[in-house]
């Protein structure tokens, strides 16, 4: 944010401040900055009675009223005695007084109208005429511990939101509150795919059928995709000895994330945070020619990380996290080509989700950080060929790429791709990881074709990533209005009485056969009900089945995405949905 | 085996050691028991040479000359002091003398021929006239610790074949035979289906892609067969709170076998050893009704299980078990149609593998041991109930099944589904099983139709049980002649010469688009050779493509099992294929 924005939201923390004292006189104030998106203020209320949410319009009132006499900052150096005097009986700001003190730096007190209070400054010359009143607003009450830390007392955190004008402030509460509207968490639970327990723990999704389902779609489509171009399913456990992660690098790199496994034995288990040790494992299993190369291990398993509980978020966040993971073991010359597969495979599946458009994505050329090297394993020289070989490539491809020193992985340089949902937030997906490192770790080799051992390159790559993140970004893109291929449930039937209910059964049993997913309700709700439900459910469409239907063989299509309402043939029917699944 | 046969056995361990003793004076005796297939004797060599493998030959000889002096077996009752002087120098005698004086009980010493050794007795009268020379033979040495501790000091232990006559040894060495050319571990190699790495370490197979792709068609096929009774794939993830298993009484049952799980923070974590607690939890993410009811879950996932490591082998007893895991909520009116319903399953599926047949398999209905209650959870009055449906049931199906007490999970009782392989070895593969425990130990309802809150019944169920087991089976069942429908890869299509590829890739090409898992095979290698790997490779169909088939737009087949080779017109080769692949 701008410097003027930042002043404007650090006096409006003071304006809040003078506020609260004026109706709660045993207020006790202790921090108050700046945020990204306004303002807060911690507060002690303890001695008193404190504010709720219902109280929020009233202090903003006030904050409104007095500003018509904020129009002038003053501040003077004061000793610590004489602060401590100013503050006596609020131990926070002794607590900070005595702070600045022990560093020797300046104490300094600001006021504007009648409020003064511990500052270092950053505030509007004349809040007045420099705030439009519009664009502030109280938003919520949360708590929050003395300094964050769970052992201090907990204190009373104001919000409040303040941009430039009105019209901004209003966007962003928009964007709030469809952000709110589209949240994984709360659609999960409407649309049932997903469930968490406390008896299994935080960070642990239960994915019910139609969640599965959505999952499956999603691996399915990939597969299919990537079947194209030579990759085959590889299944390997979830755990291993410690040695496979002290080979490849991953025990020191991972540290606390991993989760150790301890069996009745001595042996040290851990459970697998990344596939690639494993896949190397399958590839090592017997001797290699070139002839065999490139070799592709595809897989969709759970890696298990452990994040802290405090960062888990529904699916955002989670401790089991399903990658749909793929490894190419090949030679130098075939990375090039490799490479260019993968981009393929990402552009066709992102762009049946309507997502790989210009404008809406870009690649992160993610290299290593020059001035970091004991952050990478391998040769220095081998990183620089393999930066400017992915680099090549996706000049090559024309693909709007940026170079971003430092996001490197410690094996390798990647290309990242992101891409922007539809609240214009940018989201990491799909990645192709180049790796000169692991390979050598592991000795793996191959015979080339004069008869000596080689060394082959390893590529990661991923195109949905985290199964679970990708659904929560999928589930807030669409706001649970899934394209045809991705829904649980494509269609609902709805027969207008029971007289059509051997026709609409005919017809879905005819759809069903030719694979689509189909609900048909024939309950004893009213028409309007089922109407609302298959809408509450965000099927892509739903048929009204008459009598009119059944002496034209034909049904009534409507659409959730256009609302059109259209007749049509079983074939055209057929047609129609089956050109749009296959997109 | 008879008294008579033990007692043959063991008079074989005795003539066994004098026939060591007279080539290895420096010999000490320890023990020489009777086993299921002859005998053994524990030797300790290490004051002098050792015989190894080759010296079987001569000692067999030896063995075969005494006998003709072993005529009559006497005994006599000696003090411990006697014993000891006639053991002098060898120290494990001594050990056992001094054990049974302890206990107070008589030492006896039994001679036959010149040969005297410490013994309890059980042996033959007359060992020249009752034992057939032809139906003994010396088998193998391998190490084994004293008293099985390896503590101890390492023992040589020389085994021995014996049967009552040569016609039963050859069998069992023919059996024998057969089982080593199956070995799952050999042919897995052989047929690349899977690995191990000691990077991972024991008992954690990895799949590789035929492999998979085997684990697939199983998984696939049952998920085909049970989609028609209305099972729902779900996914769980792998480790849990304890808190799951202590709830569900699986913490206290499965005890040493948990892998315990440490992250960072103090939660206490467990690998799953079983899915249907987690089940639970999705059933009760949400209010039931009885009219959702029956709900059944199916997840193909792995389950982790800590198995000491001496007893892992290959895939037969591995850590990581596949489970193909489903679990029905339902009412107790329900049980009966369900459990027919996964009778269905099960036979449809062992049908198609040649399983289910008359006098090829039988059901235990494994129900508790009424002298141990305390080894099952739950009501008495709820296990005489549900053992008392489930005998229903096999009946009214007229299943060839036994009651077989003490056999039942501790949450309920089961029908556990016994196959026979093709060596006549007896497999528990498939199993339904009743739970009145579990629902209620989480506290599962559902509403019924007059609106009061209900517990549902639970039935766990498993089609092939374990994935990796099952896989061994059925490698060794089959040799690795798999069905068409189970074979990584069904048909191989040799081009003649080069002038046939086009043709060969035109076939393998419409044969793919069918669904059909092809191999071509258009390397430089010759005919002979390429028809040679495929019938390494195990194909259950080879294709040879040579001028005469293009003219005449047909393929020349040739049979794995039945030798034949026809001539096909390719819409005739894919009704064969599709036919016999659909089974």
């Amino acid at each position: 944010m701008s410097e003027k924005l930042q002043n404007k939201r650090h006096t409006l923390a003071h304006l809040l401040a003078a506020a609260v004292l004026e109706q709660y006189p045993h207020a006790k104030l202790t921090l108050g900055p700046a945020i990204d998106t306004g303002f807060y203020y911690d507060i002690d209320f303890s001695s008193g009675g404190a504010p709720g949410d219902t109280d929020l319009k009233e202090l903003q009132k006030s904050m409104k009223k007095l500003i018509n006499k904020w129009t002038e900052f003053t501040h003077e150096e004061v000793s610590a005695d004489k602060a401590r005097t100013t503050f006596a009986g609020n131990e926070f700001k002794i607590e900070l007084i005595n702070e600045i003190e022990a560093r020797g730096e300046t104490i300094t007190l600001y006021t504007c109208g009648s409020f003064t209070d511990l500052c270092r400054g950053g505030h509007l010359e004349n809040p007045k005429a420099e705030i439009d009143t519009d664009a502030f607003k109280l938003d919520k009450i949360a708590g929050a511990y003395w300094r964050g830390d769970e052992k201090n007392k907990m204190l009373t955190r104001i919000y409040g939101l303040a941009f430039d004008n009105k019209e901004e402030l209003e966007a962003y509460e928009k964007q709030i509150e469809e952000a709110k509207a589209r949240d994984h968490r709360k659609l999960g639970k409407e649309l049932d795919l997903f469930t968490f327990s406390e008896l299994v723990g935080p960070g642990l999704p239960l994915f019910t059928p139609k969640g599965t389902l959505m999952r499956d779609l999603i691996v399915d489509k990939i597969m299919r995709i990537q079947a194209k171009y030579g990759y085959q399913k590889v299944t390997i456990p979830h755990i291993t000895k410690s040695d496979l992660y002290k080979t490849s690098g991953h025990w020191d790199k991972f540290g606390d994330e991993l989760f150790k496994v301890k069996g009745q034995s001595d042996a040290e288990f851990v459970m697998k945070p990344m596939n690639c040790p494993h896949h190397t494992q399958i590839f090592d299993s017997k001797p290699r020619s070139y002839k065999e190369l490139p070799i592709r291990y595809a897989e969709t398993t759970m890696v298990y990380r452990d994040e802290q509980a405090g960062e888990l978020i529904g699916l955002g966040r989670v401790r089991s996290i399903t990658q749909d993971d793929g490894h190419v073991f090949c030679t130098v010359d075939q990375i090039d080509q490799e490479v260019e597969n993968i981009v393929k495979v990402i552009q066709e599946f992102y762009t049946s989700l309507d997502m790989y458009k210009d404008g809406n994505f870009w690649v992160s050329l993610s290299v290593s950080d020059p001035s970091k090297p004991e952050e990478y394993l391998g040769d220095p020289n081998d990183w620089n060929k393999a930066e400017s070989m992915l680099e090549a490539v996706a000049k090559r491809l024309q693909l709007p790429y940026k170079r971003v020193e430092g996001e490197a992985a410690f094996y390798g340089p990647k290309l990242d791709f992101m891409f922007k949902d539809a609240l214009g937030r940018e989201r990491q997906l799909a990645t192709a990881q180049l790796d000169f490192v692991m390979p050598a770790r592991f000795s793996l080799s191959y015979t080339d074709n004069t008869g000596s051992k080689q060394t082959p390159v390893m590529i990661h790559r991923a195109i949905a990533g985290s199964l679970e993140r990708f659904m929560a970004i999928m589930i807030e893109h669409f706001a649970g209005n899934f394209p045809l291929w991705l829904s649980p449930v494509q269609l609902a039937i709805i027969p207008v009485s029971e007289t059509q209910s051997p026709y609409a059964y005919e017809v879905a049993e005819t759809l069903r056969k030719h694979g689509f997913r189909i609900e048909l309700d024939d309950s004893n709700e009213s028409m309007g009900k089922k109407i609302r439900n298959a809408k509450q459910e965000r099927l892509p469409y739903f048929i009204v089945v008459g009598d009119k239907e059944i002496t034209n063989r034909s049904v009534t299509l409507e659409s959730r995405d256009t609302g059109e309402s259209i007749s049509l043939s079983l074939d055209d029917l057929f047609l129609r949905l089956t050109t749009e699944n296959n997109i």
